[in-house]
């Protein structure tokens, strides 16, 4: 029998899987490396008082953004938002980024220059610095790729896996809108390729395409928790939806966790959508993706000063591993939470 | 008359022109943000009594390399390799990675797999640890970023701006040598196309294609010339051509410059293939790209000691601004160097 060669198709095993099968195996070799692959920012000891945070995060066109709906500044703006809330959610502070972009000859000097207005601005928003990048040409469309530098005080570092049994699960803001921004804004798509003479109807909808087109980072958040002295046992970001996110968490701090529907924090323009869609407003939030708000959990004892916090909804609680991860239903059923995510399919649903 | 939207193309301002044109107006606003864009890398000031450096370089299929000759663990090694390159011109160390990949499902997880063995060989070798990435799908080919994160003492530290009028010029290694590897692949694939069945022929210029497809970055020099108590004025990682990068040199440093004709190191091998491809030595070696050579300056006093170093060659020195930037030819002439560079088009003649 001939030699067979092994292929096996990158969807079969998933983003995670495939990141866990490329560097499962990668040790650390420099002291200073203090936390690799496997957070949502790297973590450097350069002997300092402070460690060194690394985080970067790559768009590409046609599967992370549309050019038919996405405005360059915007892109721009939110490539650089996406990389800061890496860092915030480590509890650090950005201070530099690096952005480096491939493009097709379809794009005019002048289309970059309204991606890099974007990206100045959340320079300026959040105080970081355009310090390096690369730019080259692409055969087909845009690649963007952002690594964010950041800081935190050693002490005040937080990672995925110190959530304890018992403690608080805590979500800022609201979640599913920017995936429900995503689906209006898709909607209005296939109407106007029906018939372009179609204005897109987008009305009362302004806050779903903003948290979708041009989502902010929480460090606000950072800073109020800070003020209150409450320091999370736990962090991530939501990127890839809630659940996604809560088995990252629950995976390296080694429990399960509860959370409960009726708890999940849904903003009233999101519901009126869901109705229109006939979508479940849990199911968005749960695996929406893309709201860039914090998850993150405090001990119990938190819990009085957590809930004077107006952005903040404890929606949960961690378990012991063995009791798994589970969503209470506004009825009281029990069901088991699926780590789906987001897989940054413009047309997944 | 309607408003005019200008329309200009990339290509009318080449990479630095663009460069300059989407950056040119950032400044940095936080203190431990020494130095930004314009050098190989970012210098970051954390406190510490070392400098971090930061550099990020970009691949894209098509435009840095064609999959139909270029073998995906060579391919990840080289992708590390060019951004290592960027600290050590730096006179720094690199002590971190970050990979971030964009693939299409063309690309099976064997394949990154193999891809991965060169990131992580390249990693052992140069003593970096992979801390960070991003993994995600694109619509057409392989992207490959990478960050780079190094250190160096703050003393150490060599910029493109500090070289002074009479320092030598010198350069590592021998230049076009990945040029001319790069001409040898292109041939052989032209030759493939017409004839599948034809072998290739890369008889006795192996070290063509190991400089085109495995370079090395040179950590040795860097080590040599501490040893040596030699500290450049002024370094630079030779990408785009010796040309290119010394226009970079004399614009940091606001100087001219002289370099002989007779004093390049180009390889016998070269020189054999360029015979063969009717080609001039000294163009390759001026404007081939990819050398991944260090060309740097040293005080006039370093001559004794530098001419012990067998791995460097003084091409010529520094001189007034106003004189420009000349090569004297080996009959003497004097011609005027462009800073033609190195577009990476594997197309490109």
């Amino acid at each position: 029998m001939a030699d067979q060669i092994n292929k096996t198709d990158v969807s079969e095993l998933g983003e995670f899987g495939l990141i866990d099968k490329l560097t499962g195996a990668v040790s650390l070799r420099n002291k200073s490396s203090k936390i690799g692959i496997g957070d949502d920012a790297a973590v450097i000891d350069t002997g300092n008082e402070k460690y060194t945070l690394v985080s970067t995060d790559m768009l590409v066109e046609g599967v992370h953004f549309n050019m038919m709906y996405v405005p360059l500044k915007h892109l721009g703006y939110k490539a650089v938002v996406v990389n800061l809330s890496d860092i915030y959610s480590m509890n650090g502070t950005p201070k530099q980024i690096t952005v480096s972009i491939a493009v097709s000859n379809r794009y005019t000097v002048e289309a970059l220059e309204e991606l890099y207005k974007g990206v100045n601005l959340a320079c300026e928003r959040y105080g970081v610095d355009l310090v390096g990048g690369d730019t080259t040409s692409s055969v087909s469309g845009l690649v963007i790729s952002i690594t964010a530098i950041g800081e935190v005080e050693k002490d005040k570092l937080v990672c995925r896996s110190g959530a304890k049994e018992n403690d608080l699960i805590c979500v800022s803001g609201d979640l599913g809108s920017a995936y429900l921004g995503l689906q209006l804004l898709e909607r209005e798509k296939e109407v106007y390729k029906v018939n372009p003479n179609m204005k897109p109807d987008f009305s009362g909808y302004d806050y779903l395409l903003e948290r979708q087109l041009k989502p902010e980072a929480r460090n606000d958040v950072i800073e109020e928790l800070k003020k209150q002295y409450i320091k999370p046992t736990a962090m991530i970001d939501i990127s890839d939806g809630l659940s996604s996110e809560l088995h990252h968490v629950c995976l390296s701090s080694n429990t399960g966790c509860k959370i409960f529907e009726e708890k999940l924090p849904i903003d009233s323009v999101s519901i009126s959508l869901c109705e229109e869609f006939n979508l479940e407003p849990a199911v968005s939030a749960l695996n929406g993706g893309e709201d860039y708000e914090l998850l993150f959990t405090v001990p119990l004892e938190a819990h009085e000063k957590i809930k004077k916090n107006v952005s903040i909804s404890v929606i949960g609680h961690m378990c012991e591993k063995s009791e798994g991860l589970s969503l209470i239903g506004k009825s009281g059923g029990v069901v088991s939470l699926k780590a789906r995510g987001w897989n940054h399919q413009s047309d997944a649903d």
